[in-house]
């Protein structure tokens, strides 16, 4: 028999937890009721995930409910955190990993704190200088990861280097029919641009580019970042954060203004009946639950960290992603990576 | 008599020069055809400057055209501009100022070159550590500036609280009517968030805030830029090089997958004759080229950089903003800014 995939869940993380995450559990045992290759331990207050578990009919019985007392606030600070959350879900639901029931850990709790309990219980990949979070992003061609989106706010050549290795092996884990192809994100695609820590990383990655594990394309600029030239994005986590806040208030820019005019007069509110599907397709694609999920990467074992105000739907793409990612083999992949990078 | 606005215009730097710069003046011209307070000099081959004054049937008697024989050309490197452009349209259009002839330089041309030849030309006001290049950009309520979007790669305290200065002066001097409203783009909002260069920045800001300059609202992260709580936005030159890039392509993907969507089946094209004139008001309110033109801050003399590969439109909305920005008083407005920093 094959290990099933195991995913441990805090049920009790963001805005609302746990009606939201348990029917984002109802959402994800519904599209994989065919399948029995997986278990869900659910981290919470028992009785309280029961009543959601009935209200919301969740009938998988490929579930596990472990009851935790407490739970990690919005208020909690990173410093104080790893004293004050022993007894949380989110801590238990992270040390669920070390126990070695779990292959990944899931919470839309406070990300401050998911990253510093996350760091002391699975500790670093000891090849790895940095971990970093990556995220999914759209692109002309289908999709990106980008990474670090916030984890470091200064980065050394070494951490970006990391970054790709740890990059290009979730792209492989998520995608394994493509190549995974790196690029640093610079403000000029000749050499001469950026900073001295981008020109090193850059001529290091040059370095390392081969068929294997992932091919360097060099330096692309914030317009190339959707364009599908590239597919890992690399850069560090201040840069990261804002590119990726930029895009999301852009997006969210246009669509209002699109909904605006549409709606504006008699004859444009006709038009939407006969762009209906049109429009509900342009938005589904859009729709930011679907890449809902940031993967804390270099840590001796994944954490997902979902949106805290996400909805159902937001948080079953991010079970859906934790499920991917482990059948993708994804710390075989960094393991592999980083033997590269080692020997490169 | 009150003193004409005066503009120096390399008609030969970008794409499509000098077709495009000259049917830029002729729009401009047309667009102002009843006003007289206004020179414009424009800088080039006399001869074919001439030519295309005929094919574009610019009429205005308020055109000077001042014969120089070099050009700048895209591969001209920075670095041997000072001594290879001395007899170009770009060198001339800037020197113009030193003369006292004109208030404000444009060209289209090579960027780096730009900025360096205007330093040396123009020089840095003695108040100011490192000039900006700031650019509009629409938000919800109107218009925002950023800057710095690609100057200064690196940036410390002093700077960032003189782009403050240079940037609410250009607000004043474009949205007289309006407050300038200055934030910090940074990666959380909370005042522990970023770098120590930007809570020295954020600190000092604080101290400076006032009600006859600038107010300063604290940190925003790249999901406000566009949302209207701001309208000066004060970054180092790669954050907001790769904010502004990755907002175009943002838009550019949406609207392409938008008219994908649109024009995919017969039902949804028969939506476009319904909103014809909605989606047309869309688009104008997008419009790149309503945007087109960064404006080089903190020399003794304003100079506009119109994109290289903008059309005749693109290329009037930047004769267009330094007509404003003079109109506007940037240069009285700067001063005043930096004597208030100074005493504050």
């Amino acid at each position: 028999m094959m290990k099933k995939i195991t995913i441990a869940i805090d049920a009790m993380g963001g805005d609302n937890a746990p009606d939201k995450t348990i029917e984002g559990v109802k959402l994800f045992c519904d599209k994989y009721k065919n399948k029995d290759d997986f278990i869900l331990n659910i981290f919470g207050k028992e009785e309280i995930i029961q009543e959601k578990i009935i209200k919301y009919r969740v009938k998988s019985n490929l579930i596990n409910i472990i009851n935790t007392e407490g739970i990690v606030s919005n208020e909690e600070s990173p410093l104080t955190a790893i004293k004050n959350s022993k007894n949380t879900s989110m801590w238990k639901c992270i040390n669920d990993q070390i126990n070695g029931t779990s292959d990944i850990s899931l919470s839309a709790g406070n990300t401050g704190v998911l990253l510093v309990i996350s760091r002391m219980i699975l500790k670093m990949i000891d090849q790895v200088s940095k971990p970093a979070l990556a995220g999914l992003w759209p692109n002309e061609k289908g999709m990106n990861v980008v990474l670090d989106l916030g984890a470091n706010i200064e980065c050394n050549d070494q951490n970006l280097v990391d970054f790709a290795e740890l990059g290009s092996a979730l792209f492989k884990s998520l995608f394994p029919k493509e190549k995974p192809k790196v690029s640093l994100l610079n403000i000029g695609s000749e050499e001469i641009k950026g900073t001295e820590i981008l020109k090193t990383a850059s001529s290091r990655l040059k370095k390392l580019s081969d068929n294997d594990n992932f091919i360097y394309e060099g330096f692309i600029e914030g317009n190339e970042i959707m364009s599908g030239t590239s597919n890992v994005i690399v850069t560090d986590g201040f840069t990261g954060n804002v590119a990726l806040k930029t895009a999301e208030g852009t997006a969210k820019f246009i669509t209002k203004y699109l909904k605006k005019s549409l709606t504006e007069n008699f004859i444009s509110k006709i038009s939407i009946i006969f762009s209906y599907f049109s429009l509900k397709k342009f938005k589904e694609r859009l729709d930011p639950r679907k890449y809902n999920g940031a993967i804390f990467l270099g840590l001796n074992g994944p954490v997902v960290k979902s949106h805290g105000g996400t909805d159902s739907t937001g948080f079953y793409h991010s079970i859906d992603l934790c499920y991917k990612i482990v059948k993708g083999n994804l710390m075989t992949q960094i393991k592999s990576n980083l033997d590269h990078s080692k020997s490169g």
